[in-house]
């Protein structure tokens, strides 16, 4: 049987597989109808499902990578929240290479581990 | 009696003031051992207190700002889980104003409510 720790990055990396393809569906598929969002594009937070698939849906087909890692992911477990956390590097298909922190938060719910929370940020912006 | 999300809110409140104030005890004093952090500055999430307090202590006194907001404050409770997320506004004394996406999560102990995940980036940074 797997572990907390395995299942959370398995599905994390599946939703990342499918974005890197321009597919939105795959985090979409797998948020809370209460998700809260911040990446470094809006300048909100964004609050809910449909104000996030929203957003996702006017992206699909546009984001594409040929090959990411997720450095050192981690997952700390409590009752039925888990928090995961690592750094993330894409590459895309003109060898450009983009790097990220992200920290995802999941709740264990009726329907499985859903997140919660997604916070995406340049590494070291500055 | 004060609510969980009014209770998250008044700790981080708390510490921020003394973090405006050059002072990085305040945040340390409510973080759990086993920590992690990002931040735009750092090149790999920092993993635990240690680590975090040498790389806060080196900055202790060079952080200022006159004042600052916490814009829309949300706070999610799950079991001894709360995750707290806000955008955030300082302002120095310059007038110069900086603005920033921010994540905390916190585990009830024994001791109380402790971080164990922080995550800050800069609102629209592109």
């Amino acid at each position: 049987m797997r572990s907390i720790t395995e299942e959370i990055i398995a599905l994390e990396t599946y939703a990342l597989r499918r974005w890197c393809a321009g597919d939105p569906g795959g985090f979409l598929e797998i948020c809370d109808g209460d998700v809260v969002y911040f990446d470094p594009f809006i300048d909100r937070r964004i609050d809910g499902l449909e104000a996030l698939t929203d957003y996702y849906e006017a992206i699909r087909g546009k984001v594409r990578a040929s090959r990411f890692e997720l450095l050192d992911p981690r997952v700390r477990v409590i009752g039925d929240a888990a928090v995961l956390t690592f750094n993330f590097v894409s590459h895309g298909s003109q060898g450009d290479e983009h790097r990220w922190n992200c920290t995802e938060v999941f709740r264990r719910g009726p329907s499985g581990w859903r997140i919660i929370q997604t916070h995406w940020s340049f590494t070291r912006a500055g």
